[in-house]
């Protein structure tokens, strides 16, 4: 397999939150000529939205994603009602940010809540209600699966085929406005991996996310590994990615509460891109 | 919905591992009135198969299935076949049980191993191989998708579809001798988890384990919680295993480290047939 195109490298902002602020992770990226960057919305609060667009702009960093939107159900119609607001006030922050995609986190269980089936109707209807906003912005929306060890408590849709249907069933005309993130994290362990990812193709695929799963994996929160030190076979999904049509960036995110977030920020940075060339 | 049979309760023996050995374990089953048990192969050790199966009956304590079998992958061609000579050695054990199936959980990757499609094909394969001594000898094999977060060290087998994938593929008669562990701990998750159980149906259908997710979940390995404590919907999922056909035993396997493990164990039994009732 070939080595992935070093300028399709970007760097999730989650990877090096305990190290710096926004600012100096653009900055460094730039710098070390990582060419994008997916931002939180938690981490704009110190550098706003457009201070962040501007500066992406003049360093030349685009911005790939923007992560921390979704967690739509909610036990009462005034939750569910706030959900929709934050969600149509980051589509605005990506649209400023010209974020090749917002990425769509569905959220979990309402507290007290075992009906599964009905949290995830809560999360399509949040979606259709959002899904002309994010049109008439031109922002493109990605549904993240989230691995099954977070369905209780972050995101009831945790298969790309689940996300995929929900699309399917909002948006039938394929229109490129609604699709999918791609995080291996969330999906290597998948038996129709491979499958789903052909069915999604160019117009469903939105985004890339890139680390490893360790083995053992001490923490379900954070203890995501650097691409080649864990199990993921990243080249075979790359070139999954690659043969239904995604040309987009490969977006490192590692959480990391044990090694990476302790670690010098431009060791981590440096980490990145050797690994993004050695082992993704 | 209906209360579940009581006499369908039975216990899986793992759940009280860390404070009784498996002659207590069936003793206190007969005591309380809990008609099934589900030992592991490594309990059986302090016993002996003669022994436990002689006690099993004696007490009127039906084994409801045997653990601690599969493992399949390996690195090399010696490591896959003991694990096959180790299969056919549980599968005479459960005989001697007069077991209502085995329990087989796939195995990981090997050690160093990237290769997900290729550790399948090994499990598949060793299935395969140890089907026909299981047929002959009258066991039934319950293949037990395990959650995903384990698919890396313990089974690359991670959802009830692949599992049945698997049942199709290697037995396409369904004469019953090979099908599926449902334990709600590893499945509960999955979006398409109704329409797997009806696709199994009661032929394939072997075995139900039940505990309960907990909110958070702070241990991997061994965080399960009691039914009723956690956030998945028990009875509406043993409406499915009824309705597709499934009429045996309900059988709690509760890993709790930091909980179950360290209380009494006929606490743990009495609050096990409580919310067996209550809350299954």
């Amino acid at each position: 397999m070939t080595s992935p195109n070093p300028d399709l490298l970007a760097l999730n902002a989650a990877t090096l939150r305990e190290q710096w602020d926004l600012r100096r992770i653009v900055e460094a990226c730039a710098r070390h000529r990582v060419r994008g960057v997916a931002p939180w919305r938690d981490q704009l609060a110190t550098i706003g939205v457009k201070d962040m667009a501007r500066m992406c702009r003049d360093q030349g960093v685009t911005v790939t994603s923007l992560c921390g939107a979704g967690g739509f159900p909610a036990a009462d119609r005034k939750g569910r009602k706030s959900a929709i607001e934050q969600g149509l006030r980051a589509i605005e922050e990506a649209a400023t940010l010209e974020a090749r995609c917002l990425a769509l986190v569905a959220g979990g269980l309402p507290r007290g809540s075992r009906d599964l089936a009905g949290t995830r109707e809560m999360v399509r209807d949040a979606i259709g209600e959002i899904l002309d906003h994010a049109r008439s912005c031109g922002v493109r929306l990605a549904i993240e699966p989230l691995h099954p060890m977070y369905a209780a408590e972050r995101s009831c849709v945790s298969t790309l085929a689940h996300a995929l249907d929900l699309c399917d069933e909002l948006e039938s005309g394929r229109s490129g406005s609604l699709g999918v993130m791609v995080d291996v994290y969330h999906v290597w362990w998948d038996p129709t991996l491979a499958q789903q990812i052909e069915r999604a193709g160019d117009k469903r695929l939105l985004g890339y996310q890139i680390s490893d799963w360790l083995v053992p994996t001490t923490d379900l929160a954070a203890d995501r590994g650097m691409m080649g030190d864990g199990v993921i076979d990243l080249p075979l999904i790359r070139s999954w990615m690659e043969a239904a049509g995604y040309r987009g960036f490969h977006e490192v995110e590692i959480l990391s509460k044990a090694n990476w977030w302790r670690k010098d920020a431009d060791e981590v940075l440096l980490t990145c891109k050797l690994r993004h060339e050695s082992a993704s």
